[in-house]
């Protein structure tokens, strides 16, 4: 089924509003699902939507609380989510991270006890808009076993890196630390396919390409076996010492997934370097990655390509999305 | 061969002596290649002490080269390396990292125009027992294909995040964004040994663990494929616009590794945090990995676990050299 990009905000907008949301809030929250799904990233958006709406239902996100200031150390700055929406409270801490990389170059905010961020790429993508390299990570309940073990006891943390570029071709990566996130399994689930590489195990220890095989076993693979693993631990333990948040074992004594922690870290292009001369150097390093020789039927991009050729294809032609993850949320609408 | 450490550090200083170095110096360069080969990181110890020196020699390193303040924001600065030796260098730059956190909670160091700092470890495991978490990155020569590409057009750019503990067991990863680092291929070549997963392709196109073969064929797997990939991109960029840098692509116009760019960034967990509280939390959330049932012949370790092991060994039994590159290292001492 295709849809429009209009079309999509106004169906989440509306439901959000009568799910109590205020009007602003509202938008801002269509809006990054919306953006999400056309950038390609339809896993955190369109096809998560339904269960952001649950979550709210259920009590696990709250729609009316807000973020508040826990400690500030003028360029550190920690908040409370306070459970609120995931997207709006990383949405306020992003720009709390950009205003301040304004005075004092570089700075970085915390935050805890939060809910889901959805595509972290979102607030790179913002932060590189606003002319800033940012660093942001979160992490998430135990849903990896760590490097040697067997058990979900890690979280699959996702990192973004931005890079601003004065054309608006920012280099955003947004990766999670399995081999595959819980997202694209699920993708590759719904559209029925098998993964590229092996992206976890099976429920007899084998190792599998089968995206419904690893969602049941619940032994993904983390992204370069220990590398991924050792990352993911460290990612966690900064994002929960720097907010004074949750770590991940501590997300999993909760019955679902909230009370998170994230970091939001920023430079000031502008005001640390120089943004033209950021501009040239990115331009030819690009060129020069680009001047290798392509392995057979592949082809070389930089972090963000696809997503920015993904959106302007997607905002002219409307994007694909499941027959049935759109019925579900039409029900929400209609309801 | 065994070699005890107050031998290693005793043959080191009195080679760098000759070479040139003043004490001071010539000392905390013997000391950090002594302490990384003591820690198990042999690649980027004693394996790489005689290249070190070929580097002096052949005037790519400059012994009496020290950094210069190049760029001051208050929380931000920048050094031109002034292609002095790398470890003094990066020793330098994470202890200015340090003092600046002392002041403002956080800061970043951004370093040009310096060389190889041999183990990046060693800069994590300074800010760890100075109590700061700290992540450090570099970039290197192109010595990697982009993913999809043949070439070596990107860097493996290591990168270190260190987390403190009060009781100086503290969690330090420092991995290279290629499955394998040059250092490790190194080291199973040398000992003969296979490596334990595919870690690039010999000259036919296909996937190895051959270290030989890779070595040869310069086509070294990123580690995660796409993902390591990615991020040692953004790695090199991040690292080429704070230090207003050469990015990899720079780098290999010199004929030998030179002129690279890195950064240091550093949290203060007793101004931004709680040092007992950061405590307690790692202690639960490595208690909580380490209660997985383990994978069949496997274990979990925390990142830095088995340094600290192979630390604690090897200061006890003396450290197992590979002749041949000791009998190198004793022909530079007695000439």
């Amino acid at each position: 089924m295709i849809i429009g990009h209009s079309e999509m905000i106004t169906v989440f907008t509306s439901i959000l509003l009568n799910k109590g949301f205020e009007l602003e809030k509202a938008q801002l929250i269509a809006n990054t699902f919306a953006n999400s799904t056309f950038d390609g990233i339809l896993s955190h958006g369109v096809n998560r939507f339904s269960l952001f709406i649950e979550y709210v239902d259920s009590g696990v996100v709250d729609p009316h609380a807000a973020p508040q200031l826990a400690f500030d150390q003028g360029v550190f700055e920690r908040y409370d989510g306070n459970k609120g929406p995931g997207i709006l409270n990383a949405h306020f801490c992003i720009d709390r991270a950009i205003d301040l990389s304004r005075s004092f170059g570089m700075s970085c905010v915390g935050l805890y006890n939060t809910n889901h961020w959805m595509r972290g790429g979102t607030y790179g993508w913002k932060a590189a808009e606003a002319g800033c390299i940012s660093i942001c990570f979160t992490n998430t309940k135990p849903n990896m076993p760590p490097w040697g073990g067997i058990d979900t006891r890690i979280g699959n943390n996702p990192i973004v890196v931005s890079i601003p570029k004065s054309d608006s071709q920012h280099l955003v990566l947004d990766m999670s630390m399995s081999m595959f996130s819980y997202g694209k399994l699920n993708e590759y689930k719904i559209n029925a396919d098998q993964l590229p590489f092996h992206g976890g195990y099976n429920a007899e220890g084998e190792l599998t390409t089968d995206p419904a095989a690893i969602l049941k076993s619940e032994r993904v693979l983390p992204a370069a076996f220990w590398k991924g693993s050792g990352l993911s631990i460290m990612l966690d333990l900064v994002a929960g010492i720097l907010s004074k948040g949750n770590t991940t074992s501590e997300i999993g004594k909760l019955d679902t997934e909230s009370a998170l922690s994230q970091v939001f870290i920023c430079f000031d292009v502008s005001k640390l370097s120089s943004t033209l001369w950021a501009d040239e150097i990115i331009e030819n390093t690009m060129d020069f990655m680009k001047s290798s020789r392509l392995a057979e039927n592949e082809s070389i991009f930089y972090p963000g390509e696809r997503t920015l050729k993904n959106r302007i294809k997607n905002l002219e032609n409307g994007v694909e999305v499941n027959d049935n993850i759109w019925k579900e949320i039409i029900k929400l609408y209609e309801a």
